[in-house]
């Protein structure tokens, strides 16, 4: 069996039609979701890409591996999800964007060379590069964001695109009434038409080097396919741009009791430019449209692929995984972007489909256990059929759900975020170890603690599913809250660096130093067999004792 | 400024005339202790040899190197003492034992020979090796328990010792009345001594190596002189086998009381086998006298080291640190050997002279902060001249203690204790992840946290300094305990993995991003100068929108 790991960037679980949608048709994600699971209940370990990521190609928490923010290097050595599943006998392959930074420092301490096999995997958190383009190619009075090499820039030069950066001015621009660029990091040109053909913008040519790999792949093999839409910048060429307009916009999931004493976190959030800019209907109403014909054009480049595996015949040989790094808050909670703990942000789509026939009684279902990102690196090793390195892996295996069976599960799932590097931590004034909430959700509550010496948050979803009503701003719950920090501190004593050592070797071990002559207890010697002793039995041959 | 940080292993805080004992005469400690500062609530990470060490050596709690018992490797790429030491200008050196075990499988994925510069220190845990000997050359029915070659039993060869191993046998081992080998491992031979002349055994063996160190070394260099005594066996060459007897044996420190109701670990600790042996007198008053001349024998030999660098004039530019890895139980709270963490086994001797004028002030006091081991390593790389990486080190230098500063200081030491490779593990029936012990000590109380749904143990050192009465047993101190629950869980999301980023690295990134080109929250581009969207301007040169 192969895997296709398909990811998203920035899509929200709620905007497919399989997830209830009132106006966005994807009868491909639906397709997908009809042939396998999809988890209703799915959350990322931290709702910002590079962290997030980092969790899914690590199958580990965020304080677990240290990379808290896009572009905090992924230390040198830690492992991947490359490295269990080579170790499994499964090819790991990137198509698309990973957000990984090198530990370029950490490489030269241990002097590994880029351009080696294990230097290239360590710097692409252990993928093998089938195509990397991390699609971020701003550019600005300090240069451009990302400095590495952008396949995608170069596939546009070669197809007659001008200037020095088309995915900055074509992919991602339209062009406005006096033919002038118009920029799609403006949200006022976000109806415009990306001044592109569909067929060279950024979805369709990942989804033809995907088709490209596949067909020349050596089975068994892992897919990372990692688009990087529907992120912004928001512009969609033609006919997307076109498909849904104001009339398509779902209101605001925002309450005016949220901008009433709001936790000092969520208060700097809201006062941001994004927030700030999301608070304008004008914004809402542009900038949605374009972000669902970015999806509905992802839904037919999933039709694509799925065609292409179903014409090879390799549908019933082909795990699919769709799912994101993130969501985006759109207006929600009187927020842009994503960064906090609300739904729209943390909580992903998480769509599985299994060929296999152990999974036949659950197609079509879905399941509400608590999900984390972390769970598909043990998902994807177990279908590797190699074992599950537990004292590593910090996430659990998906399979047994999608065989329809109710495993023990864990209680309460957890995210991250660390603000430390933004405008907020500078507005809060906080250091940088100030800087860093925690999520906590049990399924009903959800709970944020924040470090540098604020209140927590809550929300019950059972009674306010919207997230509106923190309950921590009063002292009614204090019973739940301690509840849920007793969970943060148990999660906090997690054993998550015990990395060189596996629980069955440790309990292989245990005694094994006895049969070595370690024996500091032995009163008189009589209590081990005498072979025990033996290394320490014999003649004196020699005595210094007068020397 | 050399820095001279010798190791002794397993030398209880109170076995030292400084520190009052009634008996034992150390005037070297004594002498460095009135040249600087005796710590005087200084506590180990982890009261066993291998985990203990990796936590000097990275400045990095157990939870956070992950290396949390003996042979449970230091996993490739954890920074160490000497990579930072080394960064600040301020060459390793390793003489002696570390109870390192190399990550042989982390080595191999990233392809480091150990043979070359970087593959041995990673193996050595950052390290030069001036002299390596682990010390512990135990042979039993399944081989050698240390595989690695033991340049002492190679100079005991030298020296015409006979067999295989002269550490064993001649250096651990006595004669008995038929001349045959009377082994250090049974408690019965600890009066006996050592069949080795006084000169070859391994305190004076160890010492001359750090004299020859010392006599060629390029300054400036940190040597990390560490001695295996007066660790088990517990057997000492002539005269120090004759120097105590058991008139010089403290009674025991334990209570009926702590056989009542024990906790589970505690009470399984008290049946083990060491246990047993330490809980009758005649295994005391045998194997205390020779501990006692163990640290007689390293005392006299720490003497030798001082006049050394006192005679070629380097007592003025050396600053010396005694310490242990942990104490030993001897008998006390009907334990033996280390393990938990009553002040036996988990506090240590800590003495700092440093040779500074600014250090003049605090000459011969003591201080009675509370200190864990991975202060040392800021410590010393603060002393070398370097900047402290406050996101890779957990500890907090102690030069301000000794430049007599209050500085703003931690609340409570924490320290962890992994036992699931030991066999109370499996006479509890517990799977590895349940048997982590965590101690949380505020300068009152002392709390031990047990995985694998134990309740807590509790003392309190103000009312009970023997830490006799575990007030958890009742219900009374709900509130001290909950207190120390909280600092607990605080230390559990402590930030420990973030360490390829400083501080200092992030709070320059803030905004960073803007100036190249990241812009999502433009609502019409009137937010930003408009240098910021200057990449993004121009005219449209051709348009793809009829294609």
């Amino acid at each position: 069996m192969n895997i296709l790991f398909i990811m998203y960037d920035q899509l929200r679980f709620d905007y497919l039609s399989c997830a209830g949608h009132p106006h966005l048709e994807t009868p491909n994600f639906d397709r997908v979701a009809s042939m396998g699971v999809r988890f209703t209940n799915a959350f990322v370990q931290s709702p910002i890409c590079g962290a997030s990521r980092m969790c899914f190609y690590t199958g580990r928490y965020v304080s677990s591996h240290g990379a808290a923010w896009n572009g905090f290097p992924l230390r040198v050595g830690e492992q991947t999800l490359g490295d269990h599943l080579r170790a499994s006998g499964m090819d790991c392959w990137l198509i698309g964007k990973t957000r990984m930074k090198a530990d370029a420092k950490g490489m030269a301490r241990l002097g590994l060379a880029a351009d080696s096999v294990i230097g290239a995997r360590q710097a692409e958190c252990g993928f093998d590069a089938w195509q990397r383009d991390d699609g971020l190619w701003a550019q600005g009075p300090d240069g451009f964001y990302d400095e590495k090499r952008s396949p995608y820039n170069e596939y546009l030069k070669s197809k007659g695109y001008p200037g020095d950066n088309p995915w900055a001015n074509h992919a991602n621009a339209g062009v406005d009434e006096n033919n002038d660029v118009a920029t799609g990091w403006i949200f006022a040109n976000a109806d415009k038409p990306a001044n592109i053909r569909e067929e060279d913008s950024e979805t369709p040519w990942l989804t033809r080097q995907t088709i490209e790999f596949i067909k020349q792949a050596k089975a068994p093999w892992c897919a990372h396919v990692s688009y990087i839409k529907p992120h912004w910048p928001y512009i969609v060429p033609a006919p997307y741009h076109a498909m849904f307009g104001p009339e398509h916009v779902p209101p605001a999931r925002r309450h005016a009791a949220e901008r009433e004493d709001p936790h000092p976190v969520f208060g700097a959030y809201q006062s941001n430019k994004i927030a700030q800019a999301f608070q304008r209907e004008e914004v809402r109403s542009k900038v949605i449209p374009a972000y669902m014909g970015l999806i509905k054009q992802c839904d037919d480049q999933l039709g694509v692929l799925l065609d292409h595996l179903e014409q090879t015949d390799q549908l019933n040989s082909t795990m699919i995984v769709l799912t994101s790094d993130h969501g985006d808050y759109l207006g929600d909670h009187w927020l842009g972007e994503k960064d906090l703990f609300h739904n729209p942000s943390v909580k992903i789509p998480m769509i599985i489909y299994d060929p296999r026939p152990e999974a036949d009684t659950t197609r079509g279902t879905t399941c509400d256990a608590l999900v984390e990102s972390i769970d598909l690196a043990p998902t994807f090793v177990e279908a590797a059929g190699g074992e599950v390195p537990g004292h590593i892996l910090e996430g659990r295996s998906l399979l047994p759900w999608l065989r329809g069976e109710t495993p023990d599960w864990r209680d309460y799932a957890i995210s991250e975020f660390d603000y430390s590097s933004t405008q907020q931590a500078a507005r809060l004034g906080l250091m940088p170890n100030e800087c860093r909430l925690f999520m906590v959700f049990d399924g009903r509550y959800k709970m944020m603690h924040a470090e540098g010496g604020m209140r927590p948050m809550l929300f019950d979803l059972y009674e306010d599913p919207d997230e509106f009503h923190d309950l921590a701003k009063h002292d009614a719950h204090q019973e739940v809250i301690d509840r849920l920090y007793g969970m943060l501190a148990q999660w906090g004593r997690r054993n998550a660096q015990r990395v060189t050592k596996s629980d069955h070797e440790i309990m292989n071990a245990r005694g094994a130093s006895l049969r070595k002559g370690i024996l500091p207890f032995l009163a008189d010697g009589s209590e081990v067999p005498e072979e025990y002793l033996q290394a320490y039995r014999g003649r004196a041959e020699k005595t210094y004792l007068d020397d």
